[in-house]
């Protein structure tokens, strides 16, 4: 049966413990948000003892289900005072299904500053030291790591950025190449686990196994039903797969929504570029790879393999998220540089996002110019040399606004925006503001619904009916990751009845439960309303669930527009009493 | 009459206007409270043209009352968030009332970036530019200043701290000798002050006049009757003038509530070395000054004159909380170098507390040893300088803690503490806790009852009584503070009938009022309720009203107490409903 693993850095002790009532048909996020808003006071200090932090592979984690590995990893977040979970893709998330683990819960804070690594398997867990591994980048840790525990185990680990606990710092998970390019990179959970002193987890699957299904035939019918959708619906059949994420940039610039030179117009003259089409060409002809799954079982891929001019590798595909937040907001149009930068990132452990804007926010600020691709590889550096620059930007736009004096920083609840400007594309603006998370473009993606015309059409420039759009889709994605399923199922679920009935029946299929859409909307609900609550009584008021002051005030060109959803309107989206 | 004169930075605009009714019967705090509450959106950038900087002298400010010469300083604070008020001596109090300005209000942005001077006389004011002053320090500002306007006039300044935007900025006034000594030092509102590009105020008292009296009789015996208590009484009679506020180290250090090396014990084996009787021993043997007042019409005058071993100025004498910043906190007990450091931080325009607080942060996170007094002297200097390492410091601890990953961070609402750790003294802890100005040990001095035993004995490491404590003197302070008096007077005040109705009667004489006590204390009460209106609005909640973790966790020696002061008991210092 699965069990929690119970990890104490203060005692150094490994339990497994069965899973309490309270967290029974949770999984993913649900579970961590569960375990973070039932175990963590909420005023306590994000890298002190008190702090928890969780992985948790998805309800649907473990089975052939496709897309369904990603792990969720929770905490209170040292970026946002807030409640955190990030998800990615990799390999532990399925690894840990298979071992029968639902949670890894990691606790206290080890008496003596020093690190150590978690080896996880078959019902055998072990606490040992890993002070060999200070100082390393995610690279060579888990070149290190390969050496002492071979190459077939899933790691776990966080770069500089993590053991130096700056709220810009990732949790990294190797991809099925090994390497460390998948990231929770959100909210600073690599500085929760860099100040419990874990450099690293191993996940060894040996004996592992498919989680147990009550309804063997019923599930992989309705899971056969589920990947046919997948394949057949444009986006994750045919865009992701040949352009990757990063299809996005012309079509965010066309949409006038491209935040561009912080935030200051919504088009870039360079964005082609650095787009998805660009991309993919020179993927082509470096003879690199366009379409890779970042986990076993998906069957989108739509990470590539980034090769440069001489076909070396040098990282994943970025994201479109990455490219964007370092190319059309720094100004920047060299996607060689920002491949580097994506695996700079990656190696040092910190958010793209994130650090994408504490540069742009920086350039503002004086420090280097818009446009100085050289500049931002330098400064990316200095995140990695731990210098005083570095720790500033490492710390998060909103404290590179504070260092420099910058009135204009993106970010809610601390955390910066993703690579939508909320003028242009107000659904997602509602999300970013009113996210649990801090801006988020994952936690409710109205992009979709306003830019592509999935699930429906809403004018992205229009206020009218964004809080509605964006509180259906937050609930719908905080059911989506619980299941530890990848965002982009969405696509077609948004448009596909039988998508979204394929994956109630698997649930169902695998518990032995007769749930219903609406209970499906209920447990969404649900986790929403724990993570709000947490964040209540870590003092967060509908203040925090604001833009920043100058979406309101500045005109956004090309579209001249201000982000006008009503106060009122903001306050609905969550409010489901 | 007195008017209020509307600085307008975006038209460049000074207009002199009419006091509206809401503001009548205010000065001081409670006119730059009523006029923050009032007129600036709680959720607007702090740094951005929709703040407002206010400098009101207070209610008994311009008449020949002892120590009524304080000047108040209002915005939303870079640093908290929240509402914020800081008072100074110095001249420009006195000044701006005699020339009858009831209130200094700057209002927008300007347009250029450029620098601007404000010169204020009697019924003439003038903005112009001054790109000169750019990238000086506030002693040398003023030098440029006294050659331009002469050594009568009264300035107000920013140092470059207040130029780059820091959240430690404060703002300087200059002394009784014309040198930029006395500063609202706390929650960065030389910060705002730079935002709106205002690098100084010029105040000529020319042709100024005393105050109007409406009963001058009974206003010349209150005042005498105020002024004898002022001298009868100990502590203002005696130990102030002589030792200065140092004298409180010695007496902090021997109560065990003296907060060394980053709050992590409550004695300094150094304290002798800093406190107030060496201060003044090496000022007589150097022939320095040791009985100094901060302002005209002082009768206390604890402020003395620092010179060095050839007996040249260096500062003013360091107040207790500079010398305790930077001393036991810092683990430092060299007073020369913490003279130096003094003056430093008045040039650069920094908050001798917070950034005390900041380096001692920095100390806990590896950046320098404690009790390293030349490494404590570099850091000020990178602050001077703008590095990336001087931006961190200069932000306050708070941003310190982050960027070094430091569990250990005395600020409450994000202001550092000043120099009574909260598990000791623990009337004061419950100010740290709930003024709504962040951790501040002026809002509500309960050191004076749980250590000197002044206004009545209470135990200070009992955490009865103490909520009751903080929030009887909050609503004094706020009358004091609205009033323009010296918060010493509250010494004898809190023990001497007499000294209190003599304050009334003053009030009463002035303006023909009838006043009563209850009246005072009403009136402390709706400016402490205005102020946490705004911050409410601004989204504080009870959760901001609580020390940082570690106090109710990490028992302090040699006491070995927690702050245990309960959440129920800080929820009703405020709630006067």
């Amino acid at each position: 049966m699965f069990k929690i693993l119970r990890v104490n850095m203060t005692d150094l002790s490994v339990k497994a413990k069965d899973i309490p009532a309270a967290y029974e048909g949770l999984g993913g996020r649900g579970l961590t948000s569960a375990i973070v808003a039932g175990e963590v006071e909420p005023t306590c200090s994000p890298i002190g003892s008190n702090n928890k932090l969780i992985f948790a592979p998805g309800l649907l984690g473990g089975t052939n289900c496709a897309n369904s590995g990603r792990i969720s990893v929770g905490a209170k977040s040292p970026l946002t005072g807030g409640i955190k979970e990030a998800n990615s893709g990799g390999q532990a998330g399925q690894y840990l299904a298979r071992l029968g683990i639902a949670a890894i819960v990691v606790e206290g804070l080890p008496q003596n500053g020093k690190l150590y690594k978690l080896w996880v398997g078959k019902d055998r867990y072990e606490l040992s030291p890993a002070d060999n591994l200070r100082g390393l980048g995610n690279y060579a840790v888990v070149d290190k790591l390969k050496g002492e525990f071979g190459d077939r185990a899933g790691f776990v680990s966080i770069g500089q950025a993590g053991e130096w606990k700056l709220a810009g710092a990732s949790v990294a998970f190797t991809d099925r190449e090994g390497r460390p390019t998948r990231h929770a990179g959100r909210g600073g959970l690599g500085a929760v686990m860099g100040s419990k002193g874990l450099k690293a987890v191993i996940v060894d699957p040996s004996g592992g196994e498919l989680a147990p299904i009550v309804d063997k035939e019923a599930f992989n019918q309705a899971a056969k039903r589920f990947t046919k959708a997948l394949q057949e619906y444009p986006v994750t059949g045919q865009g992701l797969p040949t352009y990757g994420t990063d299809i996005l940039i012309n079509i965010l610039n066309e949409a006038g929504g491209l935040p561009t030179r912080n935030f200051s117009s919504g088009r870039f003259e360079g964005a082609d570029k650095v787009g998805g089409e660009t991309l993919n060409k020179i993927t082509v002809e470096r003879k690199g790879n366009p379409t890779h799954g970042c986990m076993a079982g998906c069957v989108i891929r739509c990470s590539g393999i980034f090769v440069d001019k001489k076909g070396e590798y040098v990282s994943k595909w970025p994201e479109y998220e990455t490219v964007w937040a370092w190319g059309p907001n720094c100004g920047i149009d060299d996607l060689d540089a920002i491949a580097r930068i994506d695996r700079a990132c990656d190696d040092i452990g910190v958010d793209t996002i994130e650090m994408g804007n504490s540069v742009a926010v920086a350039m503002e600020g004086g420090v280097k110019a818009f446009g100085d691709a050289a500049g931002a590889e330098e400064l990316i550096a200095e995140v990695g040399k731990g210098s005083p620059l570095g720790r500033i930007l490492g710390s998060g736009a909103g404290v590179v606004g504070k260092a420099f004096g910058v009135r204009r920083v993106p970010v809610v609840k601390n955390q910066a925006l993703p690579a939508y400007d909320p003028r242009a594309v107000k659904g997602v603006g509602v999300t970013f503001a009113t996210s649990p998370m801090g801006a988020d473009h994952t936690a409710g993606y109205a992009v979709a619904t306003n830019i592509m015309n999935v699930g429906g059409k809403l004018d992205p420039l229009k206020s009218e009916g964004q809080a509605k759009l964006s509180s259906d889709l937050q609930v719908a994605t905080a059911f989506i990751d619980t299941a530890g399923l990848c965002l982009f199922v969405a696509f077609p679920v948004l448009d596909v009845p039988d998508a979204f009935a394929a994956i109630v029946d698997m649930v169902n299929a695998k518990y032995g439960l007769t749930l219903t859409g609406d209970d499906i909307g209920a447990l969404g609900k649900r986790v929403l309303s724990m993570e709000r609550d947490f964040n209540r009584r870590a003092g967060f008021t509908s203040a925090d669930d604001r833009l920043p002051e100058f979406f309101k005030t500045e005109k956004l060109p090309p579209h001249n527009t201000v982000f006008d959803v009503s106060d009122a309107d903001l306050d609905s989206v969550l409010n489901f009493d």
